[in-house]
């Protein structure tokens, strides 16, 4: 089976088709089936182990030679302790519960016709991931779990890399008769704008990657996309705050890994307890090696000339990196109020000994996470207990927040009768629904 | 308070932003006052029902005067009946439970470190009807009932009865104290186009009109659309079907409301039992003044020079009319290959006594509506006990089919700490997380 090859994008439809066509028959397998599959993709990783490695040597060499920067390196470099993490990964997946096939809502409607709203696969995903060949192993397990075909689009400098990958997921789903077309690798960027436009055949867009390329993505296409272009979060330190507390979370939040998208890039401060807090927070800051960018309340009171003045643009800015920007208001009020016009919606916090300051935040700031008393860090599938993440996502429809496997299905009404028909319900003498809620099993 | 005039963009946005604003303040409002709200509506609107209803006879004046085509006349027409109902209406809707503040997961992460992930509002809803007045009186009061502020477009043709409608909405919200612009209302064309660029302002469109409308829509805006552009449902008639059940289930699902999205376009008929039902089906659709078109073998199979050739655009086609294309199919596998062709994954039905080929067309079929012995026209969220629908939505990711009050809610994560920070859990000594789940109350 062909794994990679640049496509035109009329043979990008046929092939998508095909794993639209598998993915169908995989919704239908009972749910052992999907986790035998995961647990023959894991022997097959590990019985080609020493393979996979070598073909990502290969793909470092040629990384090296032709200077790829050191992050992305690092992410593209695959060591036998990694991939035996992604191996245990699809293991864990396999051992969660079907998140297909669950009755969400059973209701009669009228004598002998019943309702049910049952959940089900979404369809095809199209993927698109960077340098990071194990993120190819998580992505195809937590799709084949929840029943659907994934088109996967993984970073030209992995590409031997994936395409090993791919060869021992294909020879796991054949050992159990799964079409191996439900899970499909390309590998260039021209096969990428081609999936963008394949709306009648891929359900979902998942990009991963910098917020530029997510923008790009949404731009680009009809398709749904799962996925947030900014991590604009705040740190909002209440005057009824405990302060060592703050300084705690300030540090954790800004400094524990500053290029993660729940890293917060503003720090809000109640104007009646900075003059305490600021001076050692800006110090510990900056002993963490954090460059701090201030409005001039702070300037004033940190008073160092290492802190710049900052500007509008700071406040909408997302610096992934070691940098802060500080502001003091005046209430709690402006506080929400600057966090509702310059935050990106992902996750915002605030640290306060008030309960009704706190309830208040947490109500009033618009976010898929809002935080009391703890790191902005926390936003996470991982540590939100999902077992798996498949993205972040900033929108305000559901799925939102961090998406476990919840975001990859959906549902359908299944309504049965015996002969019912709308007519009987309807005019003068319309018989009435019962609308009976019936028990979950 | 203005109620409606022609805005430039600029301004629009500035209005668009009052709304925001009002529906933050709506949005943490208990549920007895949102509710209290809505009782104060229906009485405003029984107390200028004579108003009402003069300038709605005002419209349907203007209307005769200029042709408008007798359905939209007849949509346009507000008597004191119709008013009655909506006010109704209303009334039932205060009566129905809270959907914002539900906690749907409560779980402990670690000692102390609780996430809820609880139910909210979108924000502003965009809604854009046809010159259905009832209609405003409907969307207003569900977007108040679920804590959103709605900026709402209601056709040219209607524009004193929305008037009117308006006014009395905003007295009501004044009496309880609540900003009137959370419910602002729109009225040219213009102002339509200005709102579907207002990304930063709506969260969710909401078009009802044609489909053609609804597909501009969809094509002219980022802002996430709750809708479907067609609905193509189909019935299957299996071989093992109850014919007497098959002919009263095509009879209503093709006859019963021709134009609504849930009526039949085709139908799709087992071979082995062809010859047997559709002569009979054939007249009986015929004497309710349906045109017939088959492929060859119904053409054979019912041998009337009234049956002419359905060519491969019909299978394509919703009618929206007292048309219906039919096919011969040589199994159950044929019909779900052909549903999942041309359907538009609103609805689709068969009509079998085999359980087992029932099972398989629902499991197999891609759509928000697979049925079972029953009417599509059961497809709906009234006839669902969804108490009112906001639209029915084909497309893949939640929500799907008809869409209630769930549709105008998201969530939010709460989570609430100690002093909590991620490095804790993180390294080489990293603490484990507890991911016990709490009870939700």
């Amino acid at each position: 089976m062909t794994t990679s090859s640049t496509l035109p994008s009329s043979s990008l439809a046929t092939l998508a088709h095909q794993t639209r066509k598998a993915a169908r028959q995989l919704a239908v397998l009972p749910t052992e089936t999907r986790d035998r599959a995961l647990e023959a993709i894991a022997l097959a990783l590990e019985t080609h182990a020493t393979e996979i490695l070598a073909a990502n040597q290969l793909d470092c060499e040629t990384a090296l030679a032709e200077g790829l920067a050191k992050p992305l390196y690092e992410r593209l470099k695959l060591n036998a302790e990694k991939l035996k993490g992604a191996i245990a990964g699809v293991r864990d997946l396999s051992r969660l519960p079907d998140p297909v096939g669950v009755t969400q809502i059973h209701r009669e409607l009228d004598a002998g016709l019943v309702m049910q709203r049952v959940t089900c696969p979404l369809g095809v995903l199209g993927v698109i991931f960077e340098s990071r060949p194990d993120a190819l192993v998580q992505i195809a397990s937590l799709a084949i779990k929840s029943g659907n075909g994934v088109v996967l689009k993984g970073g030209k400098e992995a590409i031997r890399s994936c395409e090993a990958l791919t060869r021992a997921i294909h020879q796991g789903l054949a050992q159990v008769g799964i079409d191996a077309s439900v899970v499909r690798l390309l590998t260039t960027r021209e096969e990428t704008i081609a999936l963008l436009k394949l709306d009648q055949e891929v359900d979902l867009i998942i990009p991963r990657g910098s917020n530029a390329f997510v923008r790009f993505v949404q731009d680009n296409t009809r398709i749904p996309v799962l996925g947030h272009a900014d991590g604009i979060c705040h740190l909002y330190i209440d005057q009824s705050a405990d302060l060592s507390q703050a300084v705690a979370i300030a540090l954790d939040a800004k400094t524990q890994y500053p290029s993660a998208c729940n890293t917060i890039e503003t720090l809000l401060v109640h104007q009646a307890i900075a003059p305490q807090v600021l001076p050692d927070l800006a110090t510990a800051l900056q002993d963490r090696g954090v460059e701090l960018r201030g409005d001039d309340r702070t300037c004033k009171i940190i008073n160092l000339a290492s802190v710049q003045d900052a500007t509008e643009a700071d406040w909408a800015t997302e610096y992934s990196d070691l940098v802060l920007s500080i502001k003091v208001v005046d209430s709690l009020a402006d506080a929400v109020l600057h966090i509702n016009t310059y935050g990106s919606r992902h996750t915002e916090a605030i640290v306060t000994e008030d309960r009704q300051a706190a309830a208040e935040f947490m109500a009033q700031v618009d976010a898929a996470g809002v935080f009391h008393n703890c790191s902005t860090r926390f936003a996470d599938g991982f540590r939100y207990g999902f077992g798996a993440e498949v993205g972040i996502s900033t929108q305000k429809m559901p799925p939102r927040g961090p998406v476990g496997l919840e975001g990859l299905i959906t549902y359908k009404y299944q309504v049965a009768g015996n002969g019912h028909v709308a007519a009987t319900y309807s005019g003068s003498d319309a018989k009435p629904f019962t609308h009976r809620d019936l028990g979950i099993a």
